[in-house]
């Protein structure tokens, strides 16, 4: 089949792999679309290693389901944890931090950016016929936005705000956004900019924030610079959310967070039912998002194009 | 008057200084008793920049109390935050935050241990007949090991690990133990194990403590290693409390707290009332801690024993 390949940090399109095997409790996928995340590009940029085909944004057709019939040709979308469902993460409701965990196209199993791919059946939902391929291929970082909310409790009597206005940015703030608080984003390109301010948020420039006045921060950017907006924004005892991961160590005065008894949170991977609902009643808009779509032969140039400066989401079809 | 006097990281013993003045609001407090704090040894070493006397820990009587008749001649502890009532966190309940703060012996306002100094009456709680100096003097490193659980939930079902069993780890376990949670205690030297285990509490070798197992972790070191051994063994989802300020900056593994979605926690003062309270009704015994008592005169000679590895709580008598 083909597929992107990665290896190295050196990508190559090939149209020489075996499909893939199903193991047990798995079905097999076709993708109908696919979104290229920035973990896709930390992979090739090597901050994690990792050989084989990336990708784990998608939606997708089940084409093999043995011992499923439900899915059975249905549209999916597929949480991104292969969980063993016997260690204690799994056993105490934790399971997408599993120890024995796989992450479908970042660690130890074959993505998405390919003609096939399996999945175990356990990790899918079925997309409503009224949400569109372009909106259900934003389900995961759209969970991912979500786990800020499962971690946080936002009040309207909140100020909060997002640094860095990019993919998943964008994202964040439109969930964010369906509380009432009081929300601002730091934004720093003119098309990300007017996204926000079409859905009635406010914008900021990075240099025009009042220090320590914000009750709840949270760090989209995954760059020390941005977590460096973040630490001066947040209040005193106000909370952080590091919600990307960081290339390398990040040197932080801990010091001044006992002082300020700030609170710092790492953020992941999140809940699809409620991402997908949020879809299914419009009360996200990921579609605009959508910066280009590239065929799936093309999707050397298409990681590229994700990688440029303030570039939103770009699409594989296949 | 006497005090003990800080200067570019020197100490002096001096006879010659000036009674404090009494500002509108300040009562004029006598100590009798004092405690030396790691925060001590701290602007001792030039952490931060202070001028003047230092010391914090505190019980004293009332000499003067214009306007304040209720405290004239009272026993009294007295909180460590001198604020402004006026600004975003005095207003909204973050007193301790207040923008405009001093604090007591360590930012801006001379501290306890000279023969006299002021403080606002709204800082003062008066002590209980039924408490000894040797316990109220704890008041304030008690109250900040208790503002760990104003931040956090601590139920039965959690298991806890509290990183250091010094002066302030062994207030923060006995704190901690009143939970029922299982609550276990790195200790390095015999006297604090002893401490710990005549209360019942469990002790773990710091090279013994299982990776990644920990509901919630109290870094009560203020050292880059001891964050390690918080870090390792915390699990995922779970939170660490960085209970002492840290000397410099730390380097962390942002990403590694992204990906295990870990919470880190700042934490500072506490309540004085519920600490007085613990002392009043016997479910604390800070008094174990005590190593040794200096008289004034030799405040010297006392704050260099403090810090000496292993010492727990050595008290100023006047």
């Amino acid at each position: 089949m083909r597929a992107l390949w990665l290896e190295n940090q050196q990508l190559q399109f090939r149209k020489d792999l075996p499909l893939p095997k199903l193991e047990k409790g798995d079905v097999m996928i076709q993708p109908r679309l696919s979104g290229i995340c920035s973990t896709d590009l930390e992979l090739v940029n090597g901050y994690y290693p990792f050989i084989g085909i990336p990708g784990h944004e998608f939606v997708g057709e089940v084409v093999e389901a043995p011992g499923f019939p439900d899915f059975a040709g249905k549209r999916v979308v597929g949480e991104i944890n292969i969980t063993c469902g016997y260690c204690i993460h799994c056993q105490q409701g934790r399971a997408s931090h599993c120890i024995n965990r796989t992450a479908l196209g970042i660690s130890g199993r074959n993505g998405v950016f390919a003609d096939y791919f399996t999945l175990p059946a356990k990790n899918l939902h079925i997309v409503p016929d009224s949400v569109s391929d372009e909106q259900a291929v934003f389900t995961e970082p759209l969970a991912a936005a979500l786990e800020i909310q499962e971690q946080v409790n936002i009040s309207p009597t909140d100020s909060v705000l997002v640094v860095g206005a990019g993919r998943l940015g964008q994202l964040v703030a439109q969930t964010i956004s369906l509380n009432d608080c009081d929300l601002t984003v730091v934004a720093r390109y003119p098309k990300q900019r007017k996204l926000l301010e079409k859905r009635g948020i406010k914008v900021v420039d990075e240099n025009n924030i009042a220090p320590g006045m914000m009750d709840i921060v949270v760090d989209t950017t995954g760059s020390p610079s941005g977590f460096e907006t973040a630490r001066a924004a947040v209040r005193s005892k106000g909370t952080i959310v590091m919600k990307s991961t960081y290339a390398g160590t990040l040197e932080i005065n801990a010091s001044s967070l006992v002082v300020d008894e700030i609170t710092l949170i790492g953020s992941r991977c999140g809940p699809f039912g409620p991402a997908l609902k949020l879809i299914e009643d419009h009360l996200v808009d990921p579609v605009s998002l959508v910066e280009e779509s590239f065929h799936i032969t093309d999707s050397i140039a298409a990681i590229n194009k994700a990688g440029e400066s303030g570039v939103l989401k770009v699409l594989l079809t296949y």
